[in-house]
């Protein structure tokens, strides 16, 4: 199996191309992190009773990637996975909000197929910002989905928060240095929605495997986000279910280990991100409370945008930065790293 | 007046220009069908007892018009009926969700003039995404204008849904034959907001007139759009009201009859998006229902917008596709048609 | 200290680029313009018993400034006053609404270097349209800081209008020549979100400093706004408070005086710019009920936007026109003027 990622034809294989994009979620050209990613799924969704979570994330790769197959798309970004990442999550999520209907599942295939497309859209769009969609054609066309299906019986909106005006909160969260630990690799396995310490833990070593660095800044951004959350006092359970981790970690990854050269200016720049990110994540929270919707990765895409917008570079290089084709860094990166 | 739409002269004459304005809410440049849409407009608002939806679908229209004059912009769009086209959907929307008092016959003549350059203005924003700004003009100033009617008292917002959460919906609804039928031609009607099926016949005469194609997908679009939404099991009241119709006719005719040479790759496309029309339709609606707004022809704009930013072409030419200048195409269809 | 604001040298001096910043809200290159400005927030704060929204004021001027020559921004703009006039609004801001905590003050600061960049972020996206951001870096950090006040313990969210429903309004209002002469005067003040008719007189004068066209606009955009909002029958609190002048005077120099070469037909179209921002205002206003937040300058930065994005002009020269730029502008303004 070791071979299958190994020589180019081999990379093109669909398993090769839907495993690649479970790893792009977080930024991996990887099909071994894709692989860690998806047992980490697994595991977390058979350990929380969801095991539907499981099927849904490998259903909505598939759906994804083969309809960049059908719709006949530039094969280097199958190759890279950028077809597949944004329904793997689709899938969690639809698996994750709404009840297993045989209409949510066709619900689930439509939305995961037109991620594909809303991505290019989306890009189309941001290619002239030089700026990339990220994981945003999953939020948009998610919300609008798990929007639907509170009017749609057949496709019942189970586990969905239920809409209210932005109210009191609790803020008694116990910490514990066990406590913690277990917030800050929830934090880590919230990307994939999946609320389980032992998830972070695969996804980490996922990650490593494909790129030290994208480890390291996993767990900066996770632990930044949840030492700002208890220093400025957010809501318990948003700490102990490590919501405030999943953004901030994608963030961290973005801005610390895949736009920019390592460097210090930079690694202040990314933790300047992670900090952002928290107050962005509670905004998005409350601004989506009346509707009863889940931010999703939104603030994560948010804060990045807001940071690599300005088109800063912390290099000595004269020529215009372009963060719009994030896959052909990341191509590099693997290379360095298997 | 059989001889007012032939010459080119006689093509930029006011009332031509008013006319095909009508008939461009449709995407068609044909006064004749601009004509059968205001005799459905008045036909179907008569019957409902509110008679100023088809006064302020004039009035808008002529205000848009004549602002389009005023303001010296390019005569083509003029005589292309693209100044007036927000402006006939501003008179039916202000006309149907507020009361008919002076202050209101105001802002309809405001709103209506404001349009012409929102037009110009997101058109601008969007040439470099190659697309056009379709109805959004209308969308986004009569929410404007409909939101800031619930605190002015000299224009009460008598029609407009009360704001509330999204909650509870009725699903028991009729589904006999001649039920069903009403709901299909009610789909096509409510394009200009009118609530009567013998409208949706006026309109789908109308496209005939001036391109078979136009009424085939019009036909198709809101017929798809109501079996998916049985299928999902959608409220009853927008089911029997034909409010799931209106969009998807909408995005059937742009996607099926306008933007794209015909062919089976094309028209596959086509009816994909009239079913994504559907899950965009209750999300706007639901994201609006906090605000007490109707979503107006927004849902057939993001839909189309989906649908055409990822540049995808289905013929075999090489050059780069452009859907941003959608009149002139019109303009063939039209001579192949007239 | 007249000598402060005369010579390039001393145009770059960090005060001096302070100064210039609070005055650039207004669109004015002119320490003396922000000098006064500064007197009458303080005034205004002092005797409204919120002495902190003056010291917001202040270091939110002094970190965005700072941030400027931190990142090593190009200096032009930070000479023109264009690294600050985002901080001083959210300094402002965060004090009016925010309880005066220690990590208030934190947020604060983080927020106020934030606009910086994001400035620059705007800028990017809307260069290719031929516009400027304004004073939206403000708006949207705000919104996103306000929002998660409301969950974070740690910045108690004390004077924001509790979340609700778009509901009922009080619409007496008494109109007394002299109660009408101060809402007038507030609606000036209310640009830095101070409810004082003497600070109103105060900024009247910082402007007349710079150029006394800006100083007429902002007397006509409040004056109109109020006739407007008092003609459709307004909520009483709205107009005694001047809450409808503040974006209104910033629209109507933004049009009258800024952006377009005087002439009568520039006018008129400043004269419209108002009177439909006086919709947007409230427009805004409701849209945010749900969510307890304050529209912020967000209805100047969206009128003048649907005003400056069609691109048109009223005098003779054929080159297209270009709005991303203004501070250049300005500054010619600046030179007749001094």
């Amino acid at each position: 199996m070791a071979k299958l990622f190994k020589t180019e034809e081999q990379q093109s294989s669909f398993v090769g191309n839907m495993l690649r994009g479970i790893g792009q979620v977080m930024f991996q050209r990887n099909g071994w992190t894709g692989l860690f990613f998806l047992c980490g799924i697994a595991w977390g969704a058979y350990n929380s009773g969801v095991i539907e979570v499981a099927w849904g994330a490998l259903v909505g790769t598939f759906v994804a990637t083969l309809t960049g197959y059908i719709l006949g798309l530039e094969r280097s970004d199958g190759d890279s996975g950028l077809w597949g990442f944004n329904g793997v999550l689709v899938g969690c999520a639809m698996m994750t909000f709404l009840e297993s209907t045989p209409l949510t599942w066709v619900a689930l295939i439509i939305c995961s197929a037109l991620t594909v497309w809303v991505r290019l859209a989306l890009n189309n769009i941001m290619k002239g910002w030089r700026v990339n969609s990220f994981t945003f054609p999953f939020v948009t066309t998610t919300w609008i989905f798990l929007l639907a299906s509170r009017a749609l019986h057949g496709m019942p909106a189970d586990a969905l928060p239920s809409p209210h005006l932005p109210g009191y909160f609790d803020w008694s969260v116990s910490l514990g240095v066990l406590d913690i630990v277990e917030y800050w690799l929830k934090g880590i396995a919230q990307v994939f929605l999946i609320d389980s310490w032992g998830t972070g833990i695969l996804f980490l070593i996922g990650l490593a495997v494909s790129n030290i660095w994208a480890a390291i800044w996993a767990a900066i951004g996770s632990a930044v986000a949840l030492g700002g959350a208890i220093l400025f006092g957010a809501p318990a359970e948003m700490i102990s279910e490590g919501l405030f981790g999943f953004s901030s970690v994608l963030t961290a990854i973005a801005l610390g280990a895949t736009f920019y050269p390592r460097s210090w200016r930079s690694a202040l720049w990314a933790v300047t991100g992670v900090v952002i990110c928290l107050f962005v994540q509670l905004a998005t929270d409350l601004w989506l409370e009346p509707l009863g919707l889940p931010a999703l990765t939104a603030p994560f895409c948010l804060t990045t945008w807001i940071f690599l917008l300005p088109l800063l570079r912390f290099d000595k290089e004269q020529n215009k930065i372009d963060h719009s084709e994030w896959h052909h860094k990341n191509n590099d990166v693997k290379q360095q790293n298997n």
